[in-house]
């Protein structure tokens, strides 16, 4: 971990070389993508420091490190970086052996993946319900849009206590950050059709990885008011 | 392959079981994203058949291999579905280890993938461009756009003759069903800028699969016309 964990914005230092025997991950503490990267580091106890970015005033450097000015963003001791976070998750599970969360059999991958495909669906949902929610517009229609897909979700989990099985896998760690944020987002009554999906919610609360990188919804809700006032507090807490 | 290249729609029979050995793709011929996964079994000499599909009738079965009726998809004889095209060409790379086309270093496979998601942004152009001419928009804007695009390509090639390296690999597959429809679409000027980008097409040209999957840009011409005119003959030139 970085000496700080406050984030660097504008007009801020680049950050010194990639540790010895480390990796780095750029982030920012309350974005779910970053998440991904961080439960997978964690899972696999990979030695990392972390480097939050200030994604609202971004420093001139980090676009050096992904033009687009997205977290998450890896960088290694000799300088590769890698960015989108279904590549960095994947990109760890294959550099570092030990521990595989991505399962070995090809079918199993792929089943993983085109699940992945279909959650990329589902989050946008996260997003556009609140904000509708915000504006007083009638999100009726979203909500039940919503409910479906998470039905389809409940299906494709069906009796496993984690979507790949007995333990949690690559693909819990794709979707769980969205699901962390549910009650602070008060979407929670949505999840009434999908029982199985609950379950697997109080299993993941177990998982020590989970543990290790959530925040409280206190804090979220702290983070989130001041997101949504346009002037977001990425230290919020600290 | 299939006895039949003709396409099945709407109230057709059901394909019989996928033949010993053999793996199946539901595909249709002029289907770019298809062609991807046509490009890998063929590269790597993979057994297969085809079921082409009438993708503007498409047969009730078909939902039940994708629901969302879209090709490619891969069956297996256990009856194991893969669909989305990456997707369906990672795991035939896993699944057939033969002459593997993923680089195995896990950062020059991830520079494949961020590449990839690059790349998923160029697709519309080669869309919005001949649909703005169609209907005698001002494409104007759109084509400088796309020009500064394939100058990124050009830029991520430099002087190497593929973009994995020496040799053609997966990344080169899952651009080339684009350019290669180029010369039909009338947009080869838009190439001006990208010098490497045209060798690296010439040296696709020579591939043994790119060859043998390929159509003339006068059958693509006639099946286009047919699409553009809201009737596809997903037959044209059988």
């Amino acid at each position: 971990m970085a000496a700080s964990q406050k984030c660097l914005g504008k007009g801020s230092a680049a950050p010194g070389p990639v540790p010895k025997d480390h990796i780095r991950l750029y982030s920012m503490r309350f974005c779910p993508f970053a998440q991904r990267t961080r439960l997978v580091l964690h899972a696999k106890g990979i030695k990392h420091d972390i480097v939050n970015i200030n994604l609202k005033n971004k420093p001139d450097w980090f676009f050096e490190k992904n033009p687009l000015g997205l977290v998450p963003v890896l960088e290694t001791q000799s300088g590769q970086v890698i960015q989108e976070s279904p590549i960095t998750c994947e990109y760890l599970d294959e550099a570092y052996p030990q521990n595989h969360l991505l399962p070995s059999d090809p079918f199993q991958k792929a089943q993983q993946k085109m699940l992945l495909e279909d959650f990329s669906k589902v989050i946008p949902f996260f997003y556009k319900i609140p904000m509708g929610k915000n504006k007083g517009t009638d999100v009726s229609q979203l909500q039940t849009e919503f409910k479906d897909k998470l039905i389809h979700l409940n299906k494709m989990l069906g009796n496993k206590k984690f979507f790949g099985g007995d333990s949690v896998t690559m693909i819990d760690y794709m979707m769980w950050p969205w699901f962390e944020r549910m009650e602070m987002l008060e979407m929670k009554p949505c999840l009434d059709g999908s029982p199985e999906l609950k379950k697997w919610i109080e299993h993941m609360l177990e998982d020590p990885s989970v543990k290790a990188m959530m925040f409280s919804t206190e804090i979220y809700k702290g983070f989130y008011k001041t997101y949504m006032e346009g002037n977001p507090d990425y230290d919020y807490g600290l």
